[in-house]
């Protein structure tokens, strides 16, 4: 990540260390970048846990499937949690995640390419188990320059309430 | 990843440079290990990635709601990854992945847990845009030294079929 990214529009009123799971109001929808990875980035990343030849040498990259040089989706995953952790996700009410639903690769990231991160709040839950937590439910979106989705996830995380709670 | 994994039992009889799509039979089961991860790696991968306290910092950790410092999510599904670029995934025949589903986080990843891949192939199928190629579908389970699973996930790959393929 090269500079740190910032709000590209209607933020929480809340900032994220003072936002609890009441502020994640579904429909709501949030923009935060820019993104950008160059090729160092990409080759490191991908030599330590991704070594397929067209994400961590671009020599053999430029012969690929893939005309060149893209980033591994895991290394676009961890970028995108960045951002999430940086602006979305409460820095005080959150309480880990159980897991991601249909993540999806839809385009290659190539080096310079310039992203942003888009995040909907698609569902609050009660948590049957812990009921003073509930399930945040996000769709996710990363779009590139020309506005073309390059990654797009859902991703599940408990929230706690503030603190006293309202029942 | 301290050092080199290995196969922990029965493997493909084609070696990774030279698997094809006809290698991967449904229902077939490997393991590869081992993976230990300690604490400066989770601290490095979380101050880039995911810098939430219980995975960057310690002190904060060992007062947060995980007892003690534990893994990004992301960290582990990048290890995870790495093992099967090493071992399961075709050097030849991958073309690529469309995604991931139900990318699960069970259980925390401590520092010096002792962490073992098992994959299998679930599922084979056609892929209706692109017939020289399939898709497979492996259960992917990571395991700890208690054999608890800490993650897991549904991975999709496309395959390329020997060549000259028999249709």
């Amino acid at each position: 990540m090269s500079r740190p990214t910032a709000s590209l529009g209607a933020d929480f009123e809340p900032a994220v260390d003072d936002r609890y799971l009441d502020d994640y109001i579904v429909g709501a929808t949030y923009e935060y970048g820019y993104v950008t990875v160059g090729e160092a980035d990409i080759v490191e990343f991908a030599g330590r846990y991704d070594p397929q030849s067209f994400h961590a040498d671009p020599a053999a990259a430029a012969n690929g499937p893939f005309g060149g040089l893209i980033a591994s989706g895991w290394h676009t995953a961890a970028l995108t949690m960045r951002v999430l952790v940086d602006h979305y996700l409460s820095h005080v009410a959150s309480a880990g995640s159980p897991g991601i639903d249909e993540l999806r690769w839809r385009r290659p990231v190539r080096p310079g390419d310039i992203l942003r991160v888009r995040a909907t709040v698609e569902a609050v839950r009660v948590s049957e188990s812990k009921p003073d937590r509930r399930i945040v439910t996000t769709g996710v979106e990363v779009l590139n320059q020309h506005d073309d989705a390059v990654l797009t996830l859902r991703a599940i995380n408990l929230l706690l309430r503030r603190w006293p709670a309202v029942k």
